[in-house]
């Protein structure tokens, strides 16, 4: 395995531009090439046989496009369809809710006598799938754990909405009955770190939140390094990295244009590099 | 053709429920055949190109369930796809938006002297379309139409928040700079009607609204009768019609436990005969 390679990602669309984002920030060396299913989205009220075979699709799309490593950024993906994923490659598979699980045990473990829950907000999907609550209390058996899908604070996100009376009032009604339970939050969804400050707000400073992205950006440098995989040097070239680069490349399977306005108010930038892939065959119907 | 056949109705997902409403409640003799295409919903955020093969696949699937006529329920279909409809079936294809846009004009017309605008509230890709503006100037070349995007009405619909502060907040923020210039306001997507009470609330009440569901099953009932296809007899059996009876039935591409909850919420019942059909087929990606 050759550590020059990049570090492939995919999401259902353009959340997971913010795992891009920490991983870019974490591994300034690395390359990456990005897939947002834009076609299919959103992951997060679709079945387990639907999410496993998009996800296997979208995973063997950037295999074949030489990557050493594969993040899965979307949320549900990494709840429902990990084992799918692993079975068809032969790279290491990293998923978003392992990393942000233990992320929130370390973070409650370090900050006080632990004496409430870890709270997880995530889509509807994620929240049924109990993953992050697994993963918990695999890290930690005896942890609680209460869970609360959000499922307005994707399309806030995406539509720039993240500082207005009307976020913080959707927050207010997602949130008042769970602040007081809970000392430790999970952004379980990729969308959610957008929205981090009126989160805070309504939770009050005294609960730390945890972004499963950034935690799964940690995990990945320590793998990397163990593996040996990780790069020494920047990408041919470089002298400085910024986000969407043109060494990072960028793939959505629709609505490229819609992507990019979306990235610009995620990351700051638009992507340099960015191609809409068509989606070959044909999917037929039958009853 | 035979009268007896059902009528064909397919939305990218469960929005179309409201025009299945309507068309029930104005063709108490027809039952209907209903594909939600849940697996890929939403159209609002695709291309053209996206979303005319999604439609043409729902098409044909309804066609080979033998149907006299099909109403295109989902306004961004209606909007990119109608042609590639036609060109692929030999019935009968209504869309929502020119029922819609006609029922605009004749209500603009008796109301008053027209001095003001007709506002269209509709998603991304529908207002992005233009489609609206173009059927309302077909219809009166005189009109002025302001069309606007409310992006967030949908995930409140399937949410159930059709009246409380965050819905009125949003409805106020999308339609405050509109409603002064109009006098006349077309809810330009099936999610619409279910949040009719607060946007009547919003606009006031000297603004009439159009429902381009309602308009649409009142040109379908015109259509039969002058087609001679109109069923003069309740279907075979039935004494009473009720919506979601077993005499109609509903299928899904994905997540039909979803599918009937918010139908439930939409309809005050559950679909008695409801199917997840399979998609058959792969898609695969190639750069």
């Amino acid at each position: 395995m050759n550590s020059h390679l990049p570090i492939g990602i995919f999401d259902s669309g353009v959340g997971g531009l913010t795992v891009y984002r920490a991983l870019h920030e974490h591994l300034p060396n690395e390359h990456f090439v990005y897939l947002g299913d834009t076609a299919r989205v959103p992951y997060g009220t679709k079945s387990l046989a639907t999410v496993e075979r998009y996800a296997v699709e979208n995973a063997r799309f950037l295999a074949a496009h030489g990557i050493k490593l594969l993040v899965v950024a979307c949320n549900t993906a990494s709840a429902l369809a990990l084992p799918a994923i692993r079975s068809e490659l032969n790279i290491d598979v990293v998923g978003v809710i392992g990393p942000g699980a233990r992320a929130a045990v370390k973070t409650q473990r370090a900050g006080r006598a632990r004496t409430q829950a870890i709270g997880v907000v995530a889509t509807e999907s994620t929240v049924q799938s109990g993953a992050y609550t697994a993963a918990i209390k695999k890290a930690d058996a005896n942890a609680t754990v209460v869970e609360r899908a959000c499922p307005l604070f994707v399309p806030l996100a995406e539509e720039g909405w993240t500082d207005n009376d009307v976020v913080r009032m959707i927050a207010e009604t997602y949130l008042q009955d769970v602040r007081a339970s809970i000392d430790t939050l999970v952004l379980g969804c990729t969308h959610y770190p957008i929205l981090r400050e009126v989160i805070q707000q309504t939770v009050g400073d005294s609960v730390q939140l945890i972004d499963s992205g950034e935690a799964t950006a940690v995990e990945v440098k320590s793998l990397l390094k163990e593996k040996d995989l990780a790069r020494l040097t920047m990408p041919t070239g470089a002298l400085e990295r910024q986000l969407c680069d043109d060494l990072d490349h960028f793939y959505v399977t629709d609505a490229a244009e819609r992507f990019s306005r979306v990235a610009e108010r995620f990351l700051g930038s638009k992507p340099s590099r960015l191609e809409a892939v068509e989606i070959w065959g044909e999917d037929r119907l039958r009853a």
